[in-house]
């Protein structure tokens, strides 16, 4: 079994990137951090964007649509309680997460746990109704105002 | 109703990037294309880091760790799907998705669904044994092995 080991590691270092090393010969371990906060949040903004498309009248709903988006967004909304550690608090331009979030950490996760709670709501409506009602609206608007309570407070401009 | 559709388009305006709107107070839509991609590919990285580590025998196997980040790959990797449209091609120092990606359309898929297929494996695998075996061994090296493939032919160094 030892061989084994030895051989699968002498392997996997050849591989290099593909085997995720990027943390190793990429960014410091804060860039990197703060890289993978930005990812989620991105991707989480990005899912959101035909959401909001709907709720302002741009785009009509559609149900295989809504229902793939929001799936990606609950499980990606998690993933943000690992986004924050300690060392990705570096400041502007490296990011825009304000160093508030750590001095203030337990009105932080409140705030970021709302945020994860008006998903599960906006989720649950979906489900149940499958349809641009009022219910629907009122849920993503609640999803929209409880992301901009945390970035009015802990998002740098 | 449409009294109701009027208001939420005012307040969803009003919320500005809290609904997403990202794609259209920020980048262009070639960059935020660029952008996402770029942002599943650091959280697959991410995720895939810790497994990397145990194959090189950097960390122990820890099943419910593996599980997690093997969760988030599955979820993941069929995002990639939708992550390379015409729009962004765009070349470097973009993006380090070469052209033969467009030019080549049929070849990139089907690496692109080995890939897929890997993890797949993969997920399976861990999910059958929960182990540090040979089986897990052999099934996260041919993870990485799909990831290199396309690399080495689609991404720029």
């Amino acid at each position: 079994m030892k061989r084994y080991v030895c051989a699968a590691a002498v392997i996997a270092a050849g591989l290099g990137l593909g085997l995720g090393a990027s943390a190793q010969n990429g960014p410091s371990p804060a860039k990197y951090a703060v890289e993978i906060r930005q990812s989620i949040y991105t991707l989480i903004g990005a899912n959101f964007g035909p959401i909001g498309a709907i709720l302002k009248g741009d785009k009509a709903y559609d149900a295989a649509e809504v229902q793939k988006r929001l799936s990606r967004i609950a499980f990606l909304a998690p993933m943000l309680d690992e986004a924050f550690p300690e060392i990705s608090n570096v400041g502007e331009p490296e990011t825009k997460a304000k160093p508030e979030i750590w001095a203030n950490r337990a009105d932080f996760d409140k705030k970021l746990k709302a945020m994860q709670a008006a998903v599960k709501d906006l989720v649950e409506v979906n489900n149940r109704d499958k349809a641009d009602n009022e219910a629907f609206k009122t849920a993503a608007m609640a999803l929209g105002q409880a992301c901009k309570n945390c970035h009015d407070t802990y998002r740098a401009k």
